[in-house]
């Protein structure tokens, strides 16, 4: 496709999918595929980017939640349609592709498996977060040539590396990709990835490498900082306090819905939540990015940003006890959401 | 199909579900339309059959959840599969179907609507849990006949009727249904519901009724029991809360690893979260099925019904302050369990 039928393409499927028209975007996806479109080409120029054309119309609320799931379940649909009924035997391998341990953003990960399936290698695909018990369980008796993990957020790094962990303990080599990686691949090493899934052609030419020569697997679990991990398992609890200081700090609160009241502590709780991926991996801009998202999204529903700038504040001294080098972390997220445009 | 053959069919679909077999259990699916079954019956007597034997197989701890994703996957192609591309008008009418807020499981409102388009209606599918707010725009914009909420677990009453109360609002009627209501009609109608959603002649019926006469919606808010709605905002407190107590009266616990104490912890929640559902609806039957599953659950992993009886103790106190017949529903359970065989 080249790029202006693309984007006239791209366009007629997204409008398809917002308005729930299956039939339609299936029939259209399909007549791809005959005109000699591959399916590797439609998933990722089509829908993935549809999907992510979907989540930028939602940060700015231009569209609902439920338009959201009415597009992605469009999209499952035209996804079915041209997946590969792979009638011959699989030539390039075999891999297991699982989302991270409490990652729930399961469609890049069902997009990406159709796209291996399409160019010839046997692929599982696990589905939403699958515990890493079950998924040591799975990959012992399968024994593929990799897994790989997809994580659409940071906040699920922690559950990358305890899937990473089991098939590392099995001698098996372990491949991490997704949104939460994107332009920042020593992330997903430092997560104890044997190399990058950046797109289809890196991870084809990293088995293919493999099978030339199988990669030496460190068994050596990653462990990452404990005191993270205890930030981490008490952002409810933090995001609570903290929310109960907000209330005296910005007075537009007691006018809040119980909704508005609830989403307020979910978004405390995310930005406890991102602050610990950010230093689980020692990298700062991934809370900066979130805060910048978050910012847009508030704004675009007429929140106010002094209204998370008074959230963060409202943080500090709960983290400054729990994990100062956190606290640090907030800190320069206000200095950050001061000098934003 | 009579009962011998179907009972064949459904086990051969149902090992080439959980053994990844997609092409296989896609074909067979396929030649089953093909032959006359209708995509009603295939979705109901296998797919729907088949996924509840996956759930009841890793109670027993048969099999894991990867083994449950990987089954469900298969039977998400061949739902897609079989599913009516309606070329035809939809004559019967339009609904849409959600999810109950917070209910993640989307499987069964999938497989429902998938046979309500099979028949003649047009139907959106929103997916899982979608927030109410969202749900009311989008419900707003299309003015369906119905919405149709589902709801998989007791747990997410509070979500049917977040929806329920939106689509009452504007003057939407609305059939709730799904497995949380299964053999206890009485539940639904306590959450709002205009009418139960049983199964698909039911709701069929039911449609044709109103199609003849409009019912009266009344647009009268439910409001939940707001004590019991504060106890279930807090169930991950007093879950930790119990977790402190529980390692005092069951020693094994500190020999546990980190991910037996987070199921731990987990369990004590959703015996929190089980308890309130039972009050919402003042069903304690509720608490008593879960808690007869939970033993169930635990003691395939090993786990003696002591344990579980013990984390009922170690929550008590924590009730008789928070909602003292929240207190006396699990003292109830104690009785409940002790006479199980």
């Amino acid at each position: 496709m080249n790029a202006v039928d693309f984007d006239d393409r791209l366009s007629w499927f997204h409008e398809r999918a917002l308005d729930g028209k299956t039939n339609e975007a299936v029939r259209f996806a399909v007549d791809l595929l005959a005109s000699g479109h591959s399916q590797a080409r439609i998933i990722c120029d089509v829908f993935a980017t549809s999907q992510r054309q979907v989540g930028d119309e939602w940060q700015r609320n231009e569209i609902s939640v439920a338009d959201e799931h009415v597009a992605t379940g469009v999209t499952e649909s035209a996804l079915y349609a041209v997946s590969s009924d792979q009638q011959g035997e699989p030539t390039l391998g075999s891999v297991v592709v699982a989302c991270a341990e409490g990652d729930w953003h399961s469609m890049a990960g069902h997009m990406f498996s159709e796209q291996l399936r399409s160019v010839g290698l046997a692929v599982t695909f696990l589905g939403a977060s699958t515990p890493s018990d079950d998924v040591a369980r799975f990959i012992q008796r399968r024994r593929p040539d990799a897994l790989i993990v997809t994580c659409s957020l940071p906040i699920f790094f922690s559950g990358v590396v305890s899937i990473a962990n089991v098939a590392h303990a099995l001698g098996i080599p372990v491949l991490v990709g997704g949104r939460a990686f994107e332009g920042a691949p020593e992330r997903a090493h430092r997560l104890g990835s044997d190399a990058v899934a950046g797109d289809l052609a890196d991870v084809l030419s990293r088995l293919a490498h493999w099978r030339e020569s199988p990669p030496a697997v460190d068994n050596e679990p990653i462990v990452l900082d404990p005191r993270v991990g205890e930030l981490e398992s008490q952002s409810t609890i933090l995001a609570q306090k903290a929310f109960a200081r907000l209330t005296t700090l910005y007075s537009p609160i007691s006018q809040f819905t119980p909704r508005q009241k609830d989403r307020t502590l979910e978004d405390l709780r995310y930005i406890v939540d991102f602050t610990a991926a950010a230093e689980y991996v020692g990298d700062s801009t991934i809370f900066t990015e979130f805060l910048a998202w978050l910012d847009e999204v508030l704004r675009s529903r007429k929140v106010p940003r002094v209204a998370l700038q008074l959230g963060l504040e409202a943080l500090i001294p709960e983290l400054v006890t729990a994990d100062p080098s956190g606290g640090r972390l907030v800190q320069e997220g206000l200095e950050f959401l001061a000098n934003l445009g």
